[in-house]
């Protein structure tokens, strides 16, 4: 190849440059509808275009014509099995928000029925979770006593709700949902294991029964407070509650292990409170230590836009606690939706979920409600009781109207000691250690990630370990991007392939030639450290031929096809380099550059500085050529010695 | 090739797995010590170790004993001209600060002299600079009036100083430098156009000899002020100013297009000083409206450790200012340290250098002295006056010692006039409206970048235009994370080689094969996008076939060329994209996966789910293959379809 005059046979395009609004418009589409939700209505008339999109934004006009009978009757018995865990647990997490009992059935009544028209998943169940119930109890405790002022307290809930709403329907609307991408998994598993711990932590309350507890959710604050008062624990109600997490945890594990179960595990909750009320109805307990949950208000939600305190002093508290709540019912309804829908392999739009559930909350918050989004456990029972479409969320709205409207006398006697046992039993089945391993495995960064997250939230508190999550994801990302990798490459042999040397070790370095591929978009951030490290390697390369008595450096290949993208500051730093390459009296090659980083290079004369022939389309090129100029030299030189060796003699 | 036995020449390779420690280690080191200042320390005895560490942290052990009388008239020259440049500078921009006059002095003697033992740089000049001296006027000047409580005021600019310092020195010694790079090249310019405006905004004051002049910086209540006291503009002051600042502008004009001109442009400041105070002298103007900067404290800089105003109910917004002028000054002195560096080819650790920043500043906070660093203008004369070492900083120093001890009676007659004039023309040249342009030309969000912080300073304050511009660049760095760029590939005619089908509109695409490359790291930010994005371009490609009746998509390479890293959720949606091609009948092939990627995809088992065979080390390769059995198929296909033909007949 040395021997045979060098023709270089592919040469590097500049695409031609785009207008700028050009370059605008598909730019902002590519970040805001990434998903090109417009692509039905492409070549359609326009009263279909109207159908269309009417059908868009209300998916039931869409899939209602189509419901069948067998739907209906799939979907009735999901719909009562949801129902049947719906009531406890609406109750149970209300109670964690210190919140009356009754607005957590409210809050299974009307946003299901919200989502069901709105919603395009199949299998999400509604309802309230706990980790938002308890940033309630938390943020808003704070600022108003939820014992001492109670309603001013459910304003301020049912303000935050609607601020969650709006917050989320602006979201959605503004194709922002992109946001909630940067809750990464491993933040989310560290961050709901904390929440988790936490909600368990506070069920020691009920469970033992004490009167006086912590307001702080942290570990050591909690423990203080359940061991300076272990005079005042109730037996009664600790070995109920004991029995009843015992009852709870024994039928989850063999309903995992056996999935005929499965009817058990779901009707379980319901069971344990109808069991745990006729206990205390005819050991009349409520006298001998065990709280009940007392009088519950019959009737529907009662509307309430006029409780919404938007002249409340604490409403800059509402409309944080409003968005914080929002983003994290947020994370878990649209990841929940996107799980189940993967299964069953139908398409969700993220966006258009969050302003489903944002309407949903807008709507719940102005008749009672608080927030709601789609809690795991409940879809995923939804999903094993054989759901088809969201019309099991309207059998389980229906089954709760029944219940607000004549049941309610009957939780009178349901002991508090079975609703922390509820929500006991189902935290403990958030806690993920498995996933927390897993991480490790795989990639001890997120792992840390993850622990922050959760000794955050357990030793701080739920705001402090997602601050702390949030902020080391971004540390992460903006380490990633500050701190790129570099890799040295080498000749496969039998090939014109270039490979990093560090993974195939056994690839031959060039002579002469040093060969750098670097690993990521050229940004302000990281064009100071790849500046410092490519005159690390050429220094290294250096000293590396000097050791060995090699020849001497000559030509530094640059391998840019993993630069996807530079901006000014990284033009500046190639410029730097090509100088220090002058100064050292070496070549500067660059193999492959991108249609971005090309324009960019034309368009900053860099492409004259380097010269057009010395940049090649592939490294194989690049270096076949610096052999061949390294050849020429070399016999040009040495016929020079040899001719000087002559005229001396 | 699709005839013959197709055969895979090139295996891809999982490099061994490292140890934990072994990665955290080589992790933190790139992050923290990119520029292996420990190099030189290899290899060495104990004693020549201590003498090498001693040198690294004290430079000037390293280059006296080098030192010859040839640098010392070099450095003597150098030093008296950026003398004559230090003492109405730093009256200056003392003034600008309301800070007393002989501050600025004070300035211009200790810190120098700190720097020249501990600095790298043997260009920079040490000097007081106009942005944090404006942002110490504006953010303290909210708490303290300095007209009213001076005492305290200074006390509080002192405390911020040796934050300042603290906070540079703990950024360079927890090498934590890098936090600098995150001020893009963009945000600077824009930042400081904008600053350099508002500071000449801020002379109107002292040119049109205003006494009452408004608190506010942006450029809204500067007019306001001006122009409601059109009654007390003062002529004689605004002539005077206007002169010096046509004389001052005009010198500078000339001084760019000859360079013989550059010594009158250096000493212009200084003459604009003395012919000043001649003229009042002469004419008495101090009585005719002209102020004047009055009596001028004789001595040496007096200690001030005492005056650090740690107990002051003031103290989190000195710190405050500390830790904001902190970074700006590095931000602008290890730029300027770099940028000649680089013209003289020498090296700088640029964490080095901010030990040395802020050592300075911590001596200069217990000295009388406030907020120095290396200002542009300054170190660009002392480079032009032919600077060899730091010595010149030490002969600047010796200079303004002699007229802290002797001169300062001759500045009683200065007009303040001129001091605006002075730092007004200094200013407009930093108004770098060529690089705006420059950037609008290259990078369009860089340019809008680089606007938003000069409208935020000029409309805002300086504090909402840097909080604006770091917003705007680390949310355009999570945009570069978050919405990766992917094409679709095309072979190069007569080659191996695949291309963007984008930048090589001739390349031509594989019939049955979409070849996609993806441009980045797959990370939590950006795996729900590139799911996305990747079962469009499928829908695309299989809308395009049909439509062009050409034959069905069989196979989907993912092209791993560009992928340098991948996390737990980036694995996952690699997970996600093998059911979904699986669900639609295609089959996933990887090409090239990189050592890091490759690693994660083995603990994961993601290899065997796509099968080893499918991986393949290049694009071609994963074609040819693919090719080979499509072709297998077809001729399979094409023996079924006609042994059921014969049947049939």
């Amino acid at each position: 190849m040395g021997n045979a005059d060098f023709e270089r046979p592919h040469p590097v395009v500049i695409p031609p440059a785009k207008s700028f609004l050009h370059s605008l418009k598909s730019g902002l589409k590519e970040t805001l509808l990434p998903d090109d939700p417009f692509r039905q209505f492409k070549n359609q008339s326009a009263s279909k275009k109207f159908i269309l999109g009417l059908q868009y934004f209300v998916p039931i006009l869409e899939w209602a014509p189509r419901y069948t009978f067998s739907f209906f009757k799939a979907d009735v018995i999901a719909g009562i099995t949801i129902a049947s865990l719906a009531v406890p647990q609406g109750i149970s997490y209300a109670n964690l928000a210190n919140l009356p009992p009754v607005i957590g059935l409210y809050s299974s009544f009307v946003p299901p029925l919200v989502y069901a028209m709105l919603g395009s998943s199949r299998d999400l169940a509604v309802g309230t979770v706990a980790v938002p119930s308890l940033l309630i109890s938390s943020m808003l405790g704070k600022v108003v006593n939820p014992h001492e002022d109670p309603k001013h307290y459910i304003q301020l809930a049912l303000t935050a709700t609607f601020f969650a709403g709006v917050f989320q329907s602006a979201l959605g609307i503004l194709r922002l949902g992109f946001i909630v991408d940067f809750l990464s998994h491993a933040t989310i598993v560290g961050f709901m294991g904390g929440a988790a711990t936490v909600v368990c932590l506070q069920q020691l309350k009920g469970i033992l029964g004490l009167v006086h507890f912590t307001q702080g959710t942290d570990l050591i604050s909690v423990m203080q407070s359940v061991f300076s008062q272990m005079h005042q624990w109730r037996w009664e109600s600790g070995a109920l509650g004991a029995c009843f997490l015992f009852f709870l945890l024994l039928i989850r594990y063999f309903s995992k292990r056996k999935p005929c179960f499965f009817w058990i595990n779901a009707m379980a909750p319901l069971t344990s409170v109808v069991l745990g009320s006729v206990l205390v109805y005819l050991t009349h307990a409520e006298k001998h230590g065990v709280q009940v949950i007392g009088h519950l208000k019959k009737g529907l939600n009662p509307p309430s836009v006029s409780e919404l305190a938007f002249g409340s002093p604490h409403l800059m508290t509402a409309v944080k606690t409003g968005i914080i709540i929002g983003v994290i019912a947020l994370a878990e309804g649209v990841a929940v939706g996107r799980s189940f829908a993967m299964f069953k392999n139908y398409h969700i739009d993220g966006n258009k979920e969050m302003i489903a559930f944002g309407m949903m909350n807008i709507a719940g918050s102005c008749t009672s409600c608080y927030l709601t989004t789609g809690p795991f456990s409940r879809t995923a029972v939804n999903f094993n009781a054989g759901c088809k479409t969201a019309v099991s969320n309207i059998v389980m709205a229906t089954a709760v109207m029944i219940t607000l409207l004549f049941l309610t006398p009957l939780f009178y006697y349901t002991p508090l000691v079975v609703l922390s046992s509820i929500i006991t039993a189902a935290m403990l089945g958030l806690i993920d250690y498995e996933a927390a391993i897993h991480l490790w495995e795989v990639d001890k960064f997120d792992f840390f990630v993850c622990i922050s997250a959760y000794v955050g939230v357990v030793f701080g508190s739920v705001e402090i370990g997602l601050v702390v999550a949030v902020t080391i994801s971004l540390l992460r990302m903006l380490l990633f991007v500050a701190r790129p990798r570099t890799f040295r490459l080498g000749n496969i042999s039998n090939s014109m392939i270039y490979r990093s040397m560090d993974q195939y070790p056994t690839a031959n370095s060039v002579p002469g030639v040093l060969i750098l591929q670097i690993d990521a978009p050229i940004y302000f951030a990281n064009a100071n450290y790849l500046r410092e490290r490519i005159s690390r390697w050429i220094c290294d390369e250096e000293d590396r031929l000097k050791s060995t008595g090699g020849p001497t450096l000559q030509y530094v290949i640059l391998d840019m096809s993993a630069i996807g993208s530079i901006d000014t500051s990284g033009i500046s730093m190639l410029e730097e380099v090509k100088k220090h390459t002058d100064r050292r009296g070496l070549k500067l090659v660059l193999a492959n550059p991108r249609s971005e980083v090309i324009k960019k290079l034309e368009k900053t004369k860099f492409i004259e500085t380097v010269g057009q022939e010395w940049i090649y389309l592939t490294v194989g090129e690049a270096v076949a050529s610096c052999n061949f100029m390294l050849h020429t030299c070399k016999s040009k030189r040495a016929s020079v010695q040899e001719s000087d060796a002559q005229e001396n003699v």
